[in-house]
Parts: C-alpha cells; sequence; structure tokens
C-alpha cells in the first residue's frame, strides 16, 4: 500500500502530513511525501521546513514503514503533482488538508483541492489544519 | 474510534459504504451508518437498497467490529444529517462517495461534498464511485 501527501509548512499541510504519518505507521504502508518547491520563502522558513520533513521521515522510518521524498521543481501546480505522483506509484490514498472554515467563510473549497478530489485515481483524506 | 457513512444506493454511495465497512473492519472502529429517507423511490428499489444496507452490517458485525444503521427522517440536506451524526458520536472519520468526472465534466464539486468537506468536525475520506 502506498500513501501520497504534499508537503506544505502551513498549519493545514501539517495536519497532512502528521496524519499521513498517523495512516502510513498504522497499515504499514509506503509513504511518498512530495516536496514541491516553488521559490517564495526566505532561507529561514525553508531550513525550518526541511527540518520538520526530517522530523516526520524519521517518524515512519521508526515505525518499520517506509518512506521515500520527492524533491519536485517542475513547477506544477500542486495538484497535478500530486496526482501524477499517486498515479505512477499506484498510491491506494492520497491525504490533504484543509483550512478551516471561519463563521463567516465562503462555501468554496481551493481549486487544487478540488481537482484533487476530483481526479485523483485513489481515495482522498482530507483533514482539518 | 468512529466512522460515519451516509447510505445512499448509488454506485458512488456503494462505493463509500463499502470502504468504510473495510476501514470499519481493520481500525475495530464502530460504524455508523446513516440511512435517510428522502422518498422519491419506488418500493422495489427501496427493498433492494435495504437488503444492501444488511448485508454491509451483517459483514461489519462478522467482523467483530460494532455497527449501528440510524434511520433518519428529519428532511434535512445529507451533509447537515452527516456532520450532525458525526459530532453527536464523536467520529474519527466519515466517509463520503464521489461521482467520476467525465473527460469533459466542469471541474466542480457537489455543494454536499463541499459542505462536509469544510464543515465536517472530522478527517473525510473521499472514494470515487
Amino acid at each position: 500500500m502506498t500513501i501520497v501527501v504534499g508537503f506544505v509548512p502551513t498549519k493545514e499541510g501539517r495536519a497532512a502530513l502528521t496524519r499521513a504519518v498517523e495512516e502510513a505507521k498504522s497499515r504499514g504502508s509506503r509513504l511518498v511525501v512530495i516536496n514541491s518547491h516553488r521559490g517564495g520563502i526566505d532561507d529561514e522558513t525553508m531550513r525550518a521546513a526541511e527540518d520538520e520533513l526530517r522530523q516526520a521521515t524519521a517518524e515512519v522510518e521508526a515505525s518499520g514503514a517506509q518512506v521515500e521524498v520527492r524533491q519536485l521543481v517542475r513547477g506544477n501546480e500542486p495538484a497535478e503533482d500530486l496526482i501524477a505522483v499517486a498515479s505512477e506509484t499506484d498510491a491506494d490514498l492520497i491525504v490533504i488538508g484543509l483550512r478551516r472554515r471561519t463563521p463567516v467563510g465562503k462555501l468554496i473549497l481551493g481549486s487544487n483541492a478540488q481537482r484533487i478530489l476530483l481526479d485523483a485515481p485513489c481515495a482522498v483524506l482530507a483533514v482539518k489544519g
């Protein structure tokens, strides 16, 4: 079994990674983490994000499950990268993070989330940030 | 752990129920199936749907996990029922079914699916019909 998750250093990205790690550990699945570099963040934020990613992968490895980090610099939309990797790896699950809606928030999902939900070749687990 | 799924006798509804049963069995979770009667289907379809539901619940029970079917006739939107029951039962997961998009299909998720994804008190697993 393979689980695919995109790594984004935001609250909802962290929620997705944490849940993906838990799912990989409990199912003994291989975890593929996609780290897309799109620029626009400073070196310090980048280093902190990489530390976080290392910690998460170490946790999965310690549980005996396999983990692989793919650095993608293709400049695609995040949804495209996730769907492409899920297809390539014949994934069983994609984990995504969704922002919590504020009480006055509009009832619209982001276009990346919609795209992943509609076009994913497998089930999608959506968790709240 | 509690998993909540809405029962709908359609291709995507069946996909959601099948996956929810699998998840409940593999996690040893309690499964709560919501059967909302909204009318508009003939007796034969209704009977076939009830047979399907009985078969699914028997499968979960046979695995040793708990299953509960809630008949709801409140006339709410399906999203409201699912979210209310997920809150009441302190659910860990809601399973929903999504229609497959045709190659020329529009990039829009149904409003019930969006509502559940945005307002669910827990993670949502979206599976394709």
